[in-house]
């Protein structure tokens, strides 16, 4: 039984908009898409930058904005996931709050990798309760994953983005040359997000990488086929992202290889990048549709053949049965009480599973581990 | 110069909705509105209650969600507005944290004044990129305002709200029985928040504040006019409110009251409540009104005669001219460079200045403070 004496709905449809642009040199002085805000007027910035891509461009980035007659307060700040913590979104908070803004019309800039647009995200969704903000991803994994999207957040209580909110970026600028200061390492923690959505969803983006994928890696994605790539995996993630910006449907592609991925990177004394964690489950669940039945030996090789040539699949010695089922289920939990698990059932395509069971991550895993012995080499052999 | 090389536009309509239920005991075990879902599924809550109504209601409250068959959390916290803090914040989200709830379906239940509505509605618009709140406003303010819009928040660095989100609640559940136990200074409190609706915006309010406010106040709003006082009030916030949830115009005549008052209540030293400073805010507006000529001797008096009828209004023996334009400068500055001052025209009706001037907030001030020396009883012969 409900008492009700009286009731009022209140209804009203809000209107999400933001655009992604592609520029080149976001600092050239002719360049005015950094400071162009959509309702332009004011001549303040508060500009956050990656502390080491500050120490490559500080003089072009102050330079920048001198040119174009901006105060602008420039803090730079050192990333890393252990940066993405509640003291360093005080501490923002405080900055931001000394340094002041007119809160409509003059967005903080976010200049760095996804930690940082995470983190920033947080601070001005809050910050007088939201004010615009612009991205500026400098890392390819921000660049085709996390600052294309309306998710903010900080770790808390040792869980992975465990408090944040879904805010949208008022524009996100994307500008790869960046990526040519970027070690190895990090250009092949970005590629990982790409093969994941080919694998997942994308079978002329996973064509595209197998033909130029090591090249544009060789190249640190500088010459045209990396703009090919980069294009196509921004295609393929606003299409993803768009009609489900806040999640409300909770299958989603796009969490291929974020399952077992999440522990794998929060386990303690991990060094694994969120992109290599991507890597190593999108192979495992891949490992699990193959045992299904979904995927073919040849659609498993032509996958497994990919991020070995690729080589965007690194070691891991310490992976468990156990850890992997806790993570799944604890994912389970997190997407409401059903696995979601996206699994591939042919290159480019997937379904949705909710029965996988304790036993099929044990064999998946064994599998894995005894693959990994055997230095990647020979699956064929182990099928 | 732009230079653009590539555009994508991300864009979505979201539905915002809610619902505002008048009910009666919401504690009753045949009321089952306090804990059915909009997505029903999980039997666990997270319970946040004012500490002065746990005080009086933890049987009640502990002995409905036992017969519910609910496993609740429940945590009494002290308010105050020095309450609303990031310290409170982090450690309710631990303790939030600690106590696994279904993140989709087992909606957070807030149950106090706006001061608890306002930082619970943080914390679950935060955890987990934001989970289902249910506010129960137990104050009149909280009945009336703070609980029934979409605004959360914190203070921080002596600033009020300066951090908080947009984000509705799931529901809110209005009842009226718990104003029986508030002090009069309470009760009067939230009676600022339904004068300033009246003045600003709704005649029909007024006048029936002129008949039966006081009985109201002295019923503590459990009599029939309490309802009919109440849920006018409520119509005129919800009509202000839903064209405008996010403040997307930041000309809104529920900033009547707010725009002096700021100063006031934060004014170190000062223990004026929200509502009070309000009111004192309300009717030093209308003093402004009254010089421009927008308001006539009657219409000032009527206002200034309800005020007092309702003994609504306090002294504030500090109150400055610098300190009053500080406010005003300070509010042009949170409005985006206009000053926006909603000022009535008439009773119920108003228009926007953003040409107040110094003198006319010394001149007003000078005629306050007058005013309140001679303990309000002269205003016709001051004027």
């Amino acid at each position: 039984m409900k008492v009700a004496l009286k009731h009022w709905r209140v209804s009203q449809k809000q209107l999400i908009q933001y655009d992604v642009i592609r520029s080149s040199d976001v600092f050239d002085e002719n360049n005015d898409l950094l400071i162009s805000s959509e309702k332009n007027g004011g001549n303040r910035r508060f500009v956050v930058v990656d502390q080491r891509v500050y120490d490559i461009f500080s003089d072009k980035i102050h330079k920048y904005f001198r040119q174009k007659g901006i105060i602008a307060r420039i803090v730079p700040i050192s990333t890393g996931e252990a940066n993405k913590s509640i003291s360093n979104y005080t501490s923002l908070l405080e900055e931001l709050d000394s340094f002041s803004i007119n809160r409509r019309n003059e967005p903080i800039i976010c200049i760095g990798g996804g930690v940082l647009t995470d983190l920033v995200g947080f601070v001005a969704s809050t910050y007088r309760r939201g004010i615009p903000r612009i991205n500026v991803p400098t890392t390819i994994m921000g660049y085709v994953d996390a600052a294309i999207g309306i998710k903010t957040g900080i770790n808390f209580n040792e869980s992975k983005n465990r408090v944040g909110t879904f805010s949208c970026p008022q524009k996100v600028l994307l500008d790869k040359t960046f990526f040519s200061t970027l070690e190895r390492r990090h250009i092949l923690n970005g590629v990982g997000e790409i093969v994941k959505l080919a694998i997942i969803k994308d079978s002329n983006l996973f064509t595209a990488l197998e033909k130029y994928g090591k090249a544009c890696i060789s190249s640190k994605f500088q010459d045209d086929k990396g703009d090919l790539i980069l294009e196509r995996a921004i295609d393929s993630i606003i299409q993803e992202l768009e009609p489900n910006l806040f999640e409300d449907n909770l299958s989603r592609s796009a969490d291929f290889g974020h399952t077992f991925s999440t522990a794998l990177e929060m386990q303690k004394g991990s060094d694994l990048l969120h992109g290599e964690a991507v890597v190593i489950d999108c192979v495992f669940s891949s490992m699990i549709a193959f045992k299904r039945g979904l995927l073919s030996k040849n659609q498993l090789d032509g996958i497994v053949n990919l991020v070995l040539e690729l080589d965007v699949l690194v070691d891991c010695p310490w992976i468990e049965d156990t850890l992997l089922w806790d993570a799944l289920m604890e994912r389970t939990y997190h997407r409401n009480g059903l696995q979601r698990l996206p699994l591939p059932c042919a290159i480019g395509e997937h379904i949705f599973v909710n029965d996988v069971e304790f036993s099929e991550v044990h064999i998946a895993c064994e599998f894995f581990k005894k693959w990994m012995c055997e230095k990647w080499k020979k699956l064929s052999i182990l099928i």
